[in-house]
C-alpha cells in the first residue's frame, strides 16, 4: 500500500529524528523549562520578528485549539469559524467541552471573509435579543484551510481589521502552516503581526508531534501554562518539543518541507487538470481533492491509500490525496502514471 | 402601550394567583418535597396516563433545557435540534456551557422531520471520521416551535420511531405546550408515550413561572434532583411550583388557557390574511408573524408593543404578535381595527 | 407540626405578597428590564451608597453563587472558601460544574481569616509546582456563615485587604444577609465598599424567591446578563423580582425582618444557655445549634420540625432551629416552654 | 548537575528509542489504528489475563486521569480520592474542568482505606441533605501513591470490595506502576481483576511519553475514543505509542525497569536510615523523601538536583530524590557518598 491518505502516517523527518536521538541521554527539567525549548522559542520569535511574543509547545492540534480558545473566551462567548473548520467538525466537540459554542459561518472554499465577520457582528448586535445569544468572542480561521485553500495577505489584513473592529482576537490554526507558507504570500512575521494567536504545526509537517503556539496578545497568554496543564496539553518531557522545533526551524527546514510537499501536490493537480478530472476544491497546497467515479476510486484503493472525503453524486465521490515530507518521488510517479492511465 | 410582544408580560392568571395567596401562610418543607408538589405530580401523571413517570418542577425554560439535556448525554454526545430551536439560538450557549454541541438541522417551518434524523445519523456513521465527530445523543424539538408551527401526531410518531432507530432519546420542549395542545391533535398522553422527556410550560401560559418536566425514561431521571440543584434549577420554596401547577391542571385550566389564546391569535391571522398581508410563517398558534412595511411597523409601535423578528428586505420586516391568557378582547379588537385600517 | 427547620418554609411576607398582587395585572417587558426592577436597583444603590454599582436580580442562591463565580474566574482559577461554605458542601458541585475548583480552607466557627488567605497564597506561590496547581482567583465568604456566625467590620476590612494584596476579588454570599445586618456592625454600604460582589438574599428573608447581586467591580459585571441567561438564572417575568425587592427595601422592611428573626433566635439561645445545653456554635443570628441527647431530639420532633445537623457522639447530636420573618411568637413560646421543661 | 528530581528528565530507554528509530520509515494509519498498537494491546491483555479488556494509549497522565474520570461519571457525581492524590493537587483542576468535584479523603501515608470509603458513603447517604451534595461516583487511588507508598494486594482487595458495595467503579492511577509492581505483591492481572480501569504509565518509566489504559468495565470504555479525541488525548501518530509499548512489554522490560529503579532507591533509603536521617514517608519505591536541614539541602543542591517537597519546620525541609531507568550507578554512588559524609 502506497500511502497518500494523510500527512502524518510516517515517523519523523530524518533531521528531527537525529536531533531526538542525539539528545536522548541529556537530563533536563520537565514541562518545557529546558534549554532546548528556550532556544526554539527564541528562534521562533526571531522568525516572527516578534521579540515579545509568548511561545508555547503543545502536543497536538485539537488540544491546542481547545486550550487557546478556552484561554481567550469568557464563559458566555463563542468563537466564529467557518463551518468546515476543524474545531466545528473534527474535534468531537472539544470546544463545546470547554463550554463554548462554535459560531459557524458558511465558508467559500473553506475560507471566511472580513465581510462575513462584519455582517455576523452587525446582525448580532442589531438583534434586540442579542443578550440572549452567545456573544462573539474570537475569530478562528485555518491557513491553509481544511480544504487546502489559502488566504492571501490582503485577505488576512482585511480579516484582521474586521476582527479589530469588533474587538475580537484573531486565532489562526496552522496545523498545516508549512504548506500555507509555501503556497501564499503570508509569512510568519505577517501572522505574528496580524493574529493574536497562531500556531506552526509540526505533527503534519515531519515532527513526531508538536504544535508551536505564538501569542502576540498577552491577555490570552496570561498563565497559559496553567491552562496547558489543566487541559492535558503540557508534555512531561517537554524537551522533546524543544528539540524537534530547534531542528525544524534550523536552516528553515520547515519552509523546505512545505515547498517540497506543495511541489509534489502540484504535480498531482496538473495531471488531474490535464485529464479533465474535476476537483472538489482547487487547492494550491498539499491536499488534492479529485472527484472520481466510485469504481475508479475502488480500483485506485487496491494500490494507494487516500481519504474518502464525500459523496458527490450516485456514481462519484471526492477523495483526498496528501503529500508530505516523506512522500517519495517514486511513489508519486507511480500514482501519476496510474492517474494518467485512467 | 398595549402589549403583544410576548406571552409573559403580565403576572399570574387569577386562579393561579389566588392559589398562591391562599396557601401563602402554610409552612412546608422545601425543594419540592411538599404535599402541593406531590399532588400536582399525581395530577400530571394521570393526565399523561403515565403512572410511573417522573415529574419535576423547574423555574424556567432555559434551565430546564440545559438540565434535562445534561442528564441525558454523555460528554462526547450532542443534541440534534432544528437550527431555529431555542437551545441553538436564544439561550446564550446554555447547552454548550454544559459541554455539549447542538447539532443543528435546517428546519422546515421550524420543524424537523424523521427523515432528517435518519439522514443525519446515516451520514454520520457512514463517515470514516465519525469517531472524530460529536456523536448524536438526543433529539430535541419544540411543540409548538419557536415559529409557532406544530407537529401532527403522525409526524411525532415518525420522529419517535426515527429516534428509536438510532437509540436517541426524544425530548420535547413544551414552553408553549398549551398552545400546541390547542392547535394540534397531540395530547399529553401522546407526549408521555412518544417522548422520553417533555415539559408542560407554565411561564408562558399564565403562571408566575414554572415548567413541569415529565420523564418516561428512568435513565434520564436518575438522581435528576441532584442535577437540578447543581444547575440552580431547584427552587427553595418549591411549594410555589406545586401550588401553581395544581391550579393550572385543576379542571383543565391549562387547556382552557391554550384554547383562549389560540382563538384570539386566529382572529389576528384572519385579519392579516383578509388584508393580504404576507406571513413569515403560517402559524396555527398564539404567535403571528406578519411581514409589514417598516413605516407601518413604526406606526403600530406607537400604540402596540410587538417583537421585532427579522428584516425581510430593504423596506419590510417581520414582527411577532403574541396573545396570551391575559390578552383582553378590547385590546385585541383595537389591534384588529388598526390592522384592518392599514 | 410547628416548623423551625429553615427560614424558607412559608410563602411571602404580607407586604411582599401585597405588592405582587397589586401589580399582577400590569404588563411589562421581561428579563428585568421593567420599571419595578429599575426602581429597586436605584433603591439598593442608594442604600449601598454606590451610585455606580451594577445590580442584578436572580432567583436562588446556588445559581447566584455559580453565575457570579463563573463571571469572575478564568478557566484555571479556583475560589477560596471555608470548607463549610455553601458552595463547597450543599450545591451539588455547582461551582465545579462551571469548571472551577473550590479551594477549601479549614474555618474557625464557619469563618475564615485574612491570615488564612495570606498563608494560602504565600504557600501557593512559594511552591515550585504552583503552576501545576489551581490558581486562587477569588475569595468567597458568607455573612452570616452557614453556622450562623458573623464577621465584624474589622474582620471584613482585613479580609478585604488580604484579598487586595493577592489581587483576588472578594465575594460575599448574603443568602441570610438580613440576619447578618442585624447581628453585626457591617452595613450594606460597608459591603459595597469592601466586596467586589455581594448579594442581599430574599428567599430566606420573606420573599417568595430572589437574590439581589451588587457588583462594584465592573470587570465581573461585564455582560453579566448573558451569563445569567446561560446559567438559567434570568427570570422571564423579571418584574416579580423588582416588585418584591421594592417592597423589601421600602421603609427598610429588610432590616426590620432581620431584627425580628434575630431577636426571636436570641430568646432560644438564652433558654439553651440557661439550661446549660451545649451549643455546637454560639451563633448570634437566626440559626441556633443545640447539642441534645438523641431521645430528646426525637421527642421534640413529635411537635417541632428542626434540621438534623450532625452526630456529635454516640448519644448526642446537633440540630438546627431557625427563626424567620414568619415565626409566630406563640409558636416560639411553645418551643421555649418545652426546652425549659427538659 | 546530577539529576534526581524526577523520573522523566531524560529521553527514552535505549530499547524504546531503538524501536522508534527502526520503525520511523513505516507508513501507518493514524490515531492508534495501526498494527503496532494492535500488537501492544494484545500483549497487554495477555499480561493482564484479560482477553476482553479495552486498551487505549494516551500521551500523558493528567489527560488520562481527566478523560477516564469524565467517561465514568455523570454530571452530578464526583470522584473519591486521597487529598494528596495527583488529581486533587497537581493537575491545575483538570477534573473540575470537566465539571466534577474531587471528594478528598485524608489519607494515611498517601493511601486511603476501604474503611474510609465505607464511612464516607455511609455518612453521605445518612445525611438528610445528601441530594444537595455531590454524589460519589468513582474511587481513584494511585499505586504507588504520590508519596511513594504502595498498597498490598489485601488492601486492594478490600478497596475493591468497598467500591463494589457502593457501586463505585475503581480507577487506579499507574503513572509509576512499574515501581508499584516491583515493590508490592500486586500484579497486572490483579489490577485487571480488581479495578474497573487502571493504567500502566510509560512517561515515568522510560518511554518518551505514553500511558496504557486498561478497561475491564465496558460501560466506561463506551466510545472512549471519542472522549480521547475531544479531550485532546488522542495522538495523531498513534503508532508511536504502539511501538513504544511493544518494546516496553517485550521480554518484560517494564518489570525490569521497575526493579532496577526500586533497587537503586533502596540503596538511598538504607543510607538515610543508617545515618539516622528522618524520612517524611517510608517509601518502598523509587521516590525517597529525607528531611534535612535547609543548609544541607542547599549544599546538596550545588551538585544534585532534587525536588523541594515541603517545609517541615523552621530549619528543616523534606526533599525528594527519584531514581529512574536512566539513573547511572556512578551518579548514585556519588550521591550516597555525599549523604554518608553529612
Amino acid at each position: 500500500m502506497i500511502r497518500f491518505e494523510c500527512d502524518y502516517n510516517t515517523g519523523a523527518h530524518p533531521k528531527i529524528l537525529e536531533a531526538l536521538v542525539n539528545t536522548n541521554g541529556e537530563a533536563h527539567p520537565g514541562y518545557g523549562t529546558d534549554p532546548h525549548c528556550e532556544r526554539a522559542r527564541a528562534m521562533l520569535r526571531e522568525l516572527c520578528q516578534a521579540p515579545e511574543a509568548g511561545v508555547h509547545f503543545l502536543v497536538g492540534g485539537t488540544q491546542t485549539n481547545a486550550t487557546v480558545i478556552a484561554a481567550a473566551l469568557r464563559p458566555h462567548q463563542g468563537v466564529l469559524a467557518p463551518d468546515t473548520g476543524h474545531i466545528n467538525v473534527h474535534e468531537c466537540g472539544a470546544i463545546e467541552a470547554t463550554g463554548h459554542k462554535v459560531l459557524a459561518l458558511p465558508p467559500t472554499d473553506g475560507k471566511i471573509t472580513a465581510r462575513q465577520i462584519d455582517d455576523f457582528c452587525q446582525n448580532h448586535y442589531d438583534d434586540p435579543s442579542w443578550d440572549c445569544m452567545v456573544q462573539p468572542g474570537m475569530v478562528y480561521i485555518s491557513h491553509p484551510t481544511e480544504l487546502g485553500t489559502v488566504y492571501t495577505l490582503a485577505e488576512l489584513e482585511e480579516i484582521h481589521a474586521a476582527a479589530r473592529r469588533w474587538k475580537l482576537p484573531l486565532f489562526v490554526d496552522g496545523a498545516r502552516l508549512v504548506a500555507g507558507l509555501a503556497a501564499s504570500d503570508i509569512t510568519l512575521a505577517d501572522l505574528a503581526r496580524l493574529a493574536d494567536a497562531f500556531y506552526l504545526g509540526g505533527t503534519k509537517a515531519g515532527l513526531l508531534f508538536g504544535e508551536a503556539v505564538v501569542f502576540t496578545n498577552p491577555a490570552i497568554d496570561f498563565e497559559f501554562r496553567c491552562l496547558m496543564k489543566q487541559k492535558g496539553s503540557m508534555l512531561a518531557k517537554g524537551r522533546l518539543l524543544g528539540v524537534q522545533f530547534e531542528a525544524f526551524l534550523e536552516d528553515n527546514l520547515f519552509l523546505e518541507i512545505g515547498k517540497k510537499e506543495v511541489a509534489q501536490a502540484m504535480r498531482i493537480r496538473q495531471v488531474l487538470l490535464d485529464k479533465g478530472i474535476p476537483l472538489l476544491m482547487d487547492s494550491p497546497t498539499n491536499q488534492q481533492f479529485p472527484i472520481l467515479p466510485n469504481q475508479v476510486i475502488d480500483k485506485l484503493g487496491e494500490k494507494y491509500s487516500y481519504e474518502f472525503w464525500c459523496k458527490v453524486d450516485e456514481g462519484r465521490s471526492a477523495i483526498r490525496f496528501c503529500t508530505s515530507w516523506s512522500t517519495r518521488d517514486e511513489d508519486l510517479d507511480a500514482l501519476l502514471a496510474d492517474l494518467k492511465a485512467l
